[in-house]
């Protein structure tokens, strides 16, 4: 056993709920307006050694605002408009915790902000596709990760007291950018000038209520005696827009997980770490037995419903393996089980696709294969004998980079099958908008069309390689030699390289705000995050705070 | 007088000419199709320190390979297809030098990269608008960068003799990417399968004639003895494609430059770099005294008309000042001479932009200002007393990342007016394909529309404001003392975050193949070249070749 599954004091966990929340309180009363109030506890870091003053958040404050997320999106499908604001008088929300920063390895900052940026990101999804919407309330001073929080929700609503500024102080006050997506989304979401853009990133001191009206910073502006009026407003506005039912929500019970030396056990995910491999196999079930096919049944199910469950432990299975196994750069993805009753799963989500339960379980599903399309890790789908890569599973092995599937051509019984689905052909849209088989395929149409033609058979190695749909289809003798050969090779190649090609071959085609988030804006930074302006001795985030000044190299590269 | 503009004998010039060249021939017989023809020199790098064995590159070879496109695109209208090729046995090309890669500076590589790729672009960019086709002819093995120029080429032809192969090694032997545009070439213009990519990417050997056609790598293949028939029925085919019309071409005379202490001085355009302010002042200078009215007295200019003259010694100071002066990381633009007489410059480029000549010098300005657009460095437009932001000259204000203009409410003379052509609004547009008051606008089409229908009036500071054209107009009063506190202040930042914040704030709404480039790629690679497990004492671009193995931090980030 490798050290990287070691049971670990310091291992990241990302379930939590909200009786044991420390910094955010998600107030509920029934009706469609609900609070996510941050009230930061200073002595709440999820890592020693900084204290989380002026409302700054680290990983922990995120997780609990993701997992705040899920609640809403399951247990509350009454509310529609979240007022996102502040317990603490004259304070939004500082931005992700400087010193945290400056105490982080390269490593720890980099996967924080992709998780924060996946965060927001939902947020945005969830308005979108399941009409619930979010409102910043910002009752006090917002900076950097602050002010990008807002900028994440529908509308911006912004005391007008004199004082309170909005600001991205990133780079005059740290070196580094606001890579939580807030340079995208001033131009791309707020439509910013880009010159009135730049003005701002550059001005450590912000901007007050009046002129971030008029640069398109916030919405809406009102004096403090008006502004609780305000929100009430705005928010009831917001609500009128969504189209969630109401009705009685489906709790998201406690995730069924064991942590052992050989990795990550849950219901219908397994991850097996090999440690001296640098490899992890990620296993996932189709559903077994009887499923519900009413609506009511499912309803019922709630958390249990299959699709769902398979969702959260997948989902949990991918953010732990990143967070607490930097080394583990691979990723074998398998699946077991009956590949009619994966099929049969996708038609029951297509069927009722328009129900309030279907359509967030669709939402986590979509949110779920999008963290997998941006994990820094090479993932290679094996199909091997006993899976069922069908429909929703197909998914994974689109997802990939690569994939193996057995070809047993004088076994026809235990030869593996592939099917697509409707799943298939935009369900689950990449952060590029397009189909992962749209953005395999690099925008031609006709392997496509093929593709669809053939929705709902089984196919065996020879037929999924004349669609073009797996990668290799080694015989059974073959088997095991070439895909060792190959996981050797890819364990022994430059992991940084690695997370760079793949980043830039996973997204073919158009670009959206989220891939310019991942791809654009997280490139730079984490170039940024790299450079002794930044992190060296006296780079502008180790000596923040210090009262030394950071020197620069001055040399533009 | 600041060391960055003492005379260096290492300063890095790019003007020459073909009798200089050293690395390729250009061969023309008059006819449509041209050989330009790969032959590098082993001794003749641009540092000392190297070899450049095997056909491969350094800087000094693309210098020479942007030359010659320029030579193709006015000295040669008759040129309809250009094969690129290779003068040595069995060997098109072998990429960019590794040694040459191993010994560089961080900075280096990274404008090196950026050359490359404004070039390579370029001859895509002739395609598109000029009809000056493009087929690589790989008569030998093509690897790296060598196979990324190839991917430039319109179609790319190979020889079929069971031993050349094309190749993409980098990640696999170097523990980089392959950055002068080969991802995503591969995926968005190729449409190479992505798994296939993800294949071909890591496998150091490459693929051969067969393989290659069937994945999209390449689009014709020959056996050595049918192979130079082939090229020259692929490159009468291609020339059948294009529109250029023959005839006499426009020489490109020497260059009238001169470097002193202060910096450089050309005809139109005038360089002032302020070592102790890591500032620089590019001033250009409007056309004086009677222009040309009609084509044929255009042609006899030549190198001598005024939109040519100054976009080829804008386009020469903008690389001078990138390679020789990193440390001058800002530069104010500002404009001298009549404001009727740029736009009368614009009038007779739209009047006659069917011509062949005006077309190619309509190209020449739309790649020298893409080359604005892509530089690192912060950009400030000083629209004072005497200047002439009009049309063309507008639109280097507003590829600045800020603006500021002289109110001079009360003196109607001395007030310096700026004024929009039709030159604005689509007629060099950036590498987004969207023009530069567009991206301004982040896709708000209202201030577009304004602007439009305002084209043609000389506008002061108060009405440009009002239209957003300008960021801030300063009285007389505050003029100087605001200028000076914004470029002090603009110099006091982190030279990296400027970068990554530019880059970001410099291209809002849709991404191109060629943003791609030069946001997700290139900021991947940057952040690669800095990580150890590249450039480390053990990183692979260190080791490669000397025996050892490198040693991988393997931590995925």
């Amino acid at each position: 056993m490798n050290t990287s599954t070691s049971p670990d004091p310091m291992l990241v966990t990302y379930d939590t709920e909200p009786a044991k929340y420390r910094h955010w309180k998600l107030l509920t009363d029934g009706g469609p307006v609900a609070r996510l109030v941050l009230d930061i506890q200073e002595d709440g870091g999820i890592r020693p050694g900084y204290k989380l003053k002026l409302n700054s958040y680290d990983l922990g404050v995120d997780i609990e605002l993701n997992d705040a997320a899920q609640r809403l999106r399951f247990e509350h499908p009454e509310v529609k408009c979240v007022v996102v604001t502040s317990a603490k008088p004259r304070m939004f929300c500082s931005g992700a915790n400087i010193y945290m920063l400056g105490l982080s390895s390269h490593a720890w900052k980099v996967n924080f902000c992709k998780f924060t940026n996946e965060t927001r990101n939902g947020l945005e999804d969830s308005s979108e596709h399941s009409g619930l919407k979010f409102l910043a309330a910002l009752n006090g001073a917002t900076a950097g990760g602050g002010y990008e929080l807002a900028l994440a929700c529908d509308e911006i609503a912004m005391v007008d007291d004199r004082s309170t500024a909005v600001s991205l102080p990133e780079v005059p006050l740290l070196g580094v950018l606001p890579g939580t997506g807030g340079l995208t989304r001033l131009i791309d979401k707020r439509r910013m000038r880009r010159d009135l853009a730049d003005v701002f990133c550059t001005m450590s001191e912000g901007v007050r209520a009046e002129r971030a009206r008029e640069w398109h910073l916030v919405d809406h502006i009102a004096k403090p005696q008006q502004f609780e009026d305000m929100i009430a407003a705005c928010a009831a506005e917001l609500a009128r827009t969504s189209d969630r039912p109401g009705g009685q929500g489906v709790a998201l019970t406690p995730l069924n997980r064991r942590i052992d030396e050989h990795g990550y056990h849950y219901t219908h995910v397994d991850v097996a770490i090999d440690g001296a491999a640098r490899c992890a196999t990620l296993t996932v079930t189709a559903p077994i037995g009887r499923q519900p096919d009413e609506i009511e049944e499912v309803v019922t199910q709630g958390a249990r419903w299959w699709p769902l469950a398979m969702a959260r432990e997948l989902d949990d299975a991918i953010l732990m393996l990143r967070t607490n196994h930097l080394d583990i750069g691979l990723w074998q993805i398998k699946t077991r089980g009956d590949l009619s009753a994966v099929l049969e799963a996708d038609a029951m989500l297509a069927k009722f696709r328009d129900h309030w339960f279907v359509r967030e379980t669709i939402g986590f599903l979509r949110r779920c294969l999008r963290r997998l399309d941006v994990s820094s890790r090479s993932l290679f789908a094996i199909i091997d004998e006993g899976s069922c890569f069908g429909g929703l599973f197909l998914e994974l092995a689109l997802a990939a980079d690569r994939s193996f599937m057995l070809r047993l051509e004088d076994d026809f019984a235990r030869a593996p099958r592939i099917a697509l689905s409707e799943a298939n052909f935009g369900q689950y849209p990449m952060n590029s908008g397009l189909s992962r088989l749209a953005s395999r395929f690099a925008g031609e149409t006709a392997p496509v069309e093929a593709a669809r033609a053939a929705i709902g058979q089984p196919m065996d190695a020879a037929r999924a390689e004349q669609l073009g749909l797996v990668t290799f289809t080694p015989d059974e003798l073959d088997w095991d030699d070439e895909l060792r050969l190959a996981i050797e090779e890819r364990a022994s190649l430059s992991p940084d390289a690695l997370t760079g090609m793949e980043a830039s071959l996973r997204f073919a085609g158009p670009e959206t705000m989220d891939t310019r988030i991942f791809g654009r804006l997280t490139a730079w930074q984490n170039w940024i995050f790299q450079r002794p302006n930044a992190v060296g001795e006296k780079g502008a985030l180790k000596v923040y705070g210090t009262g030394s000044k950071s020197a620069f190299d001055w040399n533009r590269v």
